[in-house]
């Protein structure tokens, strides 16, 4: 039996898991191109940010930037972050949160079926009144991984 | 750029991801001699779960096997599923659930680091009000590795 | 096949479901001696009403008697409003309500198959976050059904 | 009063609740010809569902088996397991699941002021958040009983 | 420092704040006017009403009333309740709830950073699951400021 | 009937809300002295965050900023972001974070009536599955303001 201390992190170790953007394997382009429901949440996400740039403030714009920093890569691979903020938004059954990182980690090339897997914890976490969002889900996975 | 095609997981592909049980590196004694808040957690857990199989509810049987199911080796690690129920169990503010995870968590050989990242997820997903559990999320990580 | 109208209410049909108070096969104070949890449950609750109604809060008396109107006979039985006050409360998470309407439902006279059936409708409706409650909500259940 | 006894029971009671499949008085044809809003819901349920079916996922057909199994005749009827999912769906304000349980209520021969007391108890367990959905839900409800 | 006497409220003082209607500096019909949004959300919210106020459910109708009578002036503005109901709106992410109250405190001449600001407070109480909601909102607040 | 543009804040005007720490009336070691809830609320937070901050989290602490930043005063007075806060909590049906709110605006000299009517608004719009946390939240209120 491995010794607790092993899974502690030190500061010093700490330091080694700078944050740093992911890498894409593909663009938000590519996926409007590939998804018209890709298309649409981004075409629409993008027109009503615009908006709220525009009111200039400046909570919104912190809030804006630490959810930005929260999915970089670190001690945990950003894809499974991603991952993380999948199941988290589906719990709280919010579509436009589910599309949005699903799209974020199909970019970062998870797979279908570990998508599949992120959701059916959610599933299983969030009950039967998660299914009306995870058929939503699926039908934006089935024009991605086609 | 990648083609898509390669993030799809075939049935043929799929079948190699057999359910099997996650490796622990550590047993729930271990933990409870630890930690006291996951040893209370853990001994009011087992005493209830006692008369709850005590009932024999059909249903109930059913549904903790599939609970159980989720969180196996998969397409996603068994550890990754755990920092997602955790992640889950975080913005629906369930301390028995977060515990419950943690732990399991912990005793596949999440790091702390690995803890502490996936409830900044669930902070920044489900807000201020998740900062109570956080708090008490803190104090277990705090006894489970030190 | 029948024909839909029959399952239509009219005005004047409705006025025969005069809202009238249910029949409690048992007293509170019944409860009380039985079970340890409902004792404890009820005397906080009825130790923290006092003091709400010494506020005398012109609107929370107004809710609190709309909240009782709500579960009188009606033209559903009150026994089965009860359970559904259980089943919303088990999938919103609320212990004291959960064990207000387990109470309530117990002293008109639910049989224990009963109760546990509709906790299996929030079990699946909520999901894995329910059970932490399901769990509780047993333990005043073995106590009242013994 | 009566003996506490007489409510619990028995494994021997319990064999007699066997699960059996409720007796529909409307086939969900009749019931989308008669309401387009019902249509429309159970012509996008059927389209999202081929593609959660295609995608053949063990555990997301283990749920969906679960919940069917849910709803069936047992030690309540199952119209009133409906109802139970109605509130439950409402409060957790989920139009999709609304109409679903609405429907399979109506579908079991539920009448209106049924259907309006389980929403009663929603609304006020719920608070008027539950109001936009509980004013989609009579719009349905209209159709249905017109 | 201040003795914590002067904080409280006697029944006499409390007489003094009677339940008023607000004053509002803008019809509904100005509103429908100037915001497309606002003009489909109270149009469709007027529709529906027509149907719940046909079905004359005597809870419906008590729970409407109370909910009226919630922001009233009293012992707080009644522009500042419109704001708390806008905050409890947007972490409870309905976004019927939310066009609601921000159309309501903007006929009482809400200023728009005074709206930003109560978003804020349920953007950081209820983390990123309320940004898809406060885009919504600040599409409405773009309109009905300009 | 007002012009709409008065209503309006440009980025001039915006400039005069610099954000500044509330004024406090109480110290937290008065109301300690006065409540034993809020005594108890008060250390066992500290004595968490302590846990907390010694993890040195680089997100948690971005988070507890933009908290703190967001009840500053501002366009809207820092005692009304409080109730919007205490509103937000109490639907929300976080104990801890009602306790915080309600503590933070008795600190600054917000009435008793005035919590009663945010707690109100919360009542309203979360429904009788708030009525737990109101009681407790009324038994503080009562500590508060003898």
């Amino acid at each position: 039996m491995a010794t607790t201390t092993s899974l502690n992190t030190t500061t010093a170790e700490r330091a080694t898991h700078e944050r740093k953007e992911p890498t894409y394997l593909f663009t938000e382009k590519h996926v409007a191109e590939k998804s018209e429901i890709a298309r649409r949440f981004i075409e629409t996400r993008s027109r009503l940010n615009t908006n709220v740039d525009k009111s200039d403030n400046y909570l919104v714009k912190r809030f804006y930037n630490i959810d930005h920093n929260t999915y970089l890569e670190g001690a945990l691979p950003a894809k499974m972050k991603e991952l993380m903020g999948l199941a988290a938004s589906t719990v709280l059954r919010c579509d436009d949160c589910v599309f949005y990182h699903a799209i974020q980690a199909y970019r970062m090339g998870v797979t279908r079926a570990e998508q599949e897997e992120a959701i059916n914890v959610a599933l299983v976490v969030g009950g039967s009144i998660v299914i009306p969002h995870l058929r939503r889900a699926y039908e934006l996975l089935e024009e991605l991984y086609r």
